[in-house]
């Protein structure tokens, strides 16, 4: 008789449920994204959609309606009646027993989650210390992908140093990006952060952070950092769905700028509001 | 009320099963083994389970016993009462809301199943053909975890080629090894493979396969091969738990000697077969 353990609890195989067989956990394959709200109001939903719609088709996950995604979307938040709200969703290629080819057939496997934003005011104003970690990841960081244990290690290398984000460095001795966020520096008059290749995850906030820089008269240069350029840079800060913009007061062992965050952070963060209002 | 959605269904949060808040499924944070018996008797149950131990260590899961984990394998084998079985087992780092810094007190969580090896006895006397494809994977390949979503894509690729392997290649050029296999070559008295580096799964079978290989004569080098390389071999094989050596006979468009199994091949394919008896 085939059978499976969960625990210690010894069932036949047909009586496991769905969810024990998701090809989410076998293989990480599915990929996901995390909205969030203002003020009860979903930010940049078209964006994300699209985002997720490629990240679909990266992976070959076919027959997922966007439309039909937007509106579970937009019923979970309806029912959930949270104005800051953080909205996290999936998809897997569905389950069956292991096997790394799938079934063409396979159903995909849906799920959400609406909790709340707990807002870190502290952490805006005072600024958070970054650590450097070696980028273990795959090589598809274009693809937001379930497979996120290089991720996991290295945020919880950092909160071990007592640090709220991880920066991760390639082989090359680059910056590519925060283990969960965009990174960037300010240089003079400069915005600088990681140009969008398969290393990097093409972020939504991203692009919003362009987008006030150049309103606030910022150039901006798409090209990757070293450690040694970020530590000697005048500002940093990490870019996030969730927390949106983050200034960096310290980086490994060195103090950035004077300890606070600096005056294009904070106007960044305030025009980055403007968007979200 | 922070909410769930499974599919369309709405749900508390708090209603959310564990199955549906594994850190395996959100991060892939988790490691696995595949163990199998031959004729009622587990295989190397005693490698697999350290190298369980080093994976669980690699990413810092604490807590695990390790001689209940055994007992649990046995337990189950015992009451499958399958002879030629294939156990796969694997632990995350447990249910929690979607963080990726885990809460050190998680509980983790197991689970196994043991299903019939269906021998393919055509395969093993024909042979397979291969395709090859970039290696995606992340940069720690030698802990065995469940960020698998690179391999499977390889496969489906496979696949899709008609080949039951896809041989990887990473950015050097250099073949790595199989989606869910170790590679091997043999070059006139030499069997090649690639040397363990952070990139290679220390594979078990692998280790029995060099052992049966200085039982034939060969000398081996532990070096990574390049396409060009493997493709002018006089063979080439693959080694996986589940199905211990698979001739290769072709790779890519070109085939390999005449088209069928190569005398040392088969010759390794009996030594093996002596370790599992």
């Amino acid at each position: 008789m085939q059978i499976a353990m969960i625990q210690d609890i010894i069932l036949p195989i047909e009586e496991l449920e769905a969810a024990y067989l998701d090809r989410g956990t076998y293989f990480g394959d599915g990929v996901y994204e995390v909205v969030r709200s203002y003020n009860g109001k979903i930010f940049a939903l078209e964006e994300h959609l699209q985002r997720f719609a490629d990240s679909l088709a990266a992976i070959g996950i076919s027959g997922v309606d966007i439309d039909e995604i937007r509106a579970r979307v937009q019923k979970a938040f309806d029912a959930a009646g949270i104005p800051d709200a953080k909205i996290y969703f999936h998809i897997t290629r569905g389950s069956a027993q292991r096997n790394h080819v799938a079934d063409a057939n396979l159903k995909p496997n849906f799920l959400l989650t609406v909790t709340e934003v707990i807002e870190n005011t502290k952490e805006k104003i005072k600024g958070i210390s970054v650590s450097t970690h070696p980028d273990w990841r795959w090589k598809r960081c274009d693809i937001k992908s379930l497979n996120l244990l290089a991720n996991v290690l290295a945020r919880q290398d950092a909160a071990h140093k007592g640090c709220a984000e991880a920066i991760l460095v390639d082989d090359d001795g680059l910056i590519t990006e925060g283990a969960g966020s965009s990174f960037f520096a300010i240089l003079g008059q400069r915005l600088q952060t990681a140009a969008l290749t398969a290393n990097i995850l093409p972020s939504i906030t991203r692009r919003f952070v362009i987008k006030a820089a150049g309103q606030i008269g910022l150039d901006v240069l798409e090209e990757s950092l070293t450690p040694e350029q970020a530590r000697s840079a005048d500002e940093l800060f990490i870019a996030v769905t969730t927390r949106d913009i983050i200034p960096v007061v310290r980086f490994d062992d060195k103090t950035i700028g004077d300890g606070a965050p600096g005056k294009y952070s904070k106007l960044l963060i305030q025009e980055f509001h403007e968007f979200t209002t």
